[in-house]
């Protein structure tokens, strides 16, 4: 087995046309899905293989865009006949809670993902929005993972709370935004709630607070990373996905996790996402390089010390 | 002049007693004020001046609580016939947002600071919230301080905005919380609403966030400090007002306000503030030394190196 696929990345999730509205200005139909934003966001680190479905609606040259990022597209099915999933969503002038217009979930709706035989070598693995039951299906193929990661949603934990706890027993680490950890633990307090789903199984819980930051916790420790203070505020869309494909893009770039990378992991999440912001789908990200990365994360790092 | 008045800190604000409700538990006319909590922050690091009005109601042993602490009370008028500020306030679920149920003003609304003539040489000095007019009579009483320093409150940005624009001009420093931030610049983006109120006079801005911590503006610096992570959230009330305590208190102790101190101030107000918030009232401070804070320091800048 070679180390480009030991080190190398999988994502699961969806891949989409976004219709964006903020108080500012619009989008329609751009490039969206949190395994594009997860898969691109992690391509400055490590090679990515994606899994996911789009319809015949799908565009070559989004596919073409990707690969031109190292990643693997070959676990991209296009579903004959169907059309990608939409998402149409609307900012609040506050610019971080949002309002879902319209979803059609089109060829999500039978979604069961296959991986293809390739993909079954990564090591580090993350199971992006998607039902308990079809994380739990990828999980059951991929039995020699070194790291598992999932998100979930709020409509998972409502309406499939068993298998979201099923589903949690079976992770090494989960990734969740505020609203949806309250929801799961129906704490309020989000240092309460990061140890209570620590309890439902995970080795460790990153809660992500959109606009004002992260918070870690494992079994030995508990700390907040503050988001990078942006003026640009475009479009929120993507940030959580992409703070996922920079923390785990860096694991598997360094090939472990423990708790010094794990930060430093969390580190260059907040700073990939900085940029997602900035601009309508993954615009500003096509915009910067490694480079850009690190300058930011320089910065960052100069911020945080005293 | 001593060394010690040169150093010391003067304060004016409301001192008040506080019936406070949470979802968890409720006390009645506890010992509350911005004045009260700032102060009590403030003198685990240098001596402090008091200025503010109380009633005939008030009870020996709070002026006895706080002349303990090194807080110099000569400045606490003591109103003929008058009842001591009071406020009702109850906490929604989240513990972040709360309702103000009654505010009875009393020998506040009559209050003009006058200044003991051993207060005029303090070199540290904030004006906790209060009107603009007071505040600018306050300023004018000490011409030859160090560092000057205020908060406000929605009220009077909304009532006396040209009041609130004239005092941003004639201080050194401007500490408020984010939505007071967001309505004085009508701005919802909180970083370009910090660098707005920046070019409205003062030398550098502090935006309170609560339980997301703080952000700082200055020409050369923008930073964000993370709150210190608690599950002991008992009663928020005065942790803005401990903040600010802890921030001057040690920057009144090490006699600068270079950005490297500021900075320091900043997290060392942050600590203080995460005290407060365990318990009601002073009642968390109270059990604390300057140990206690150094300890939590430690923590905190472990927590944000990586």
């Amino acid at each position: 087995m070679s180390l480009e696929t030991l080190m190398s990345l999988l994502v699961v999730g969806s891949v989409a046309f976004d219709s964006v509205e903020t108080p500012h200005a619009r989008r329609e139909r751009v490039l969206g899905g949190s395994a594009v934003f997860f898969s691109y966001a992690a391509s400055y680190f490590t090679s990515v293989h994606l899994v996911g479905a789009v319809g015949e609606d799908w565009p070559a040259e989004h596919t073409r865009l990707l690969r031109s990022r190292r990643i693997d597209t070959s676990g991209l099915n296009v579903i004959p006949g169907g059309k990608t999933f939409f998402w149409r969503g609307k900012y609040l002038p506050n610019m971080n809670d949002r309002q879902t217009m319209e979803v059609q979930l089109n060829v999500l709706e039978q979604f069961n993902p296959v991986l293809p035989e390739a993909y079954r070598r990564c090591r580090f693995v993350f199971l992006a929005n998607g039902s308990p039951a079809n994380q739990i299906r990828v999980l059951e193929q991929l039995p020699g993972a070194t790291l598992t990661v999932a998100d979930t949603m709020d409509l998972w934990i409502r309406e499939t709370h068993t298998e979201v706890l099923d589903m949690l027993q079976r992770i090494d680490g989960m990734v969740l935004n505020d609203a949806e950890a309250k929801l799961l633990t129906e704490d309020e307090n989000l240092v309460r709630a990061g140890h209570k789903v620590l309890k439902m199984g995970p080795k460790f819980v990153v809660i992500k607070k959109g606009e004002h930051g992260a918070m870690f916790f494992s079994e030995h420790e508990t700390y907040v990373m503050p988001a990078y203070p942006t003026e640009r505020l475009v479009d929120p869309t993507g940030a959580g996905d992409s703070f996922a494909g920079g923390m785990m893009g860096y694991l598997a770039e360094q090939g472990n996790f423990d708790p010094r990378t794990l930060k430093t992991a969390l580190a260059y999440g907040t700073i990939v996402a900085s940029f997602t912001v900035e601009d309508f789908s993954l615009d500003r990200l096509r915009q910067i390089e490694r480079g850009d990365i690190e300058k930011r994360m320089t910065d960052y790092r100069k911020m945080l010390s005293f």
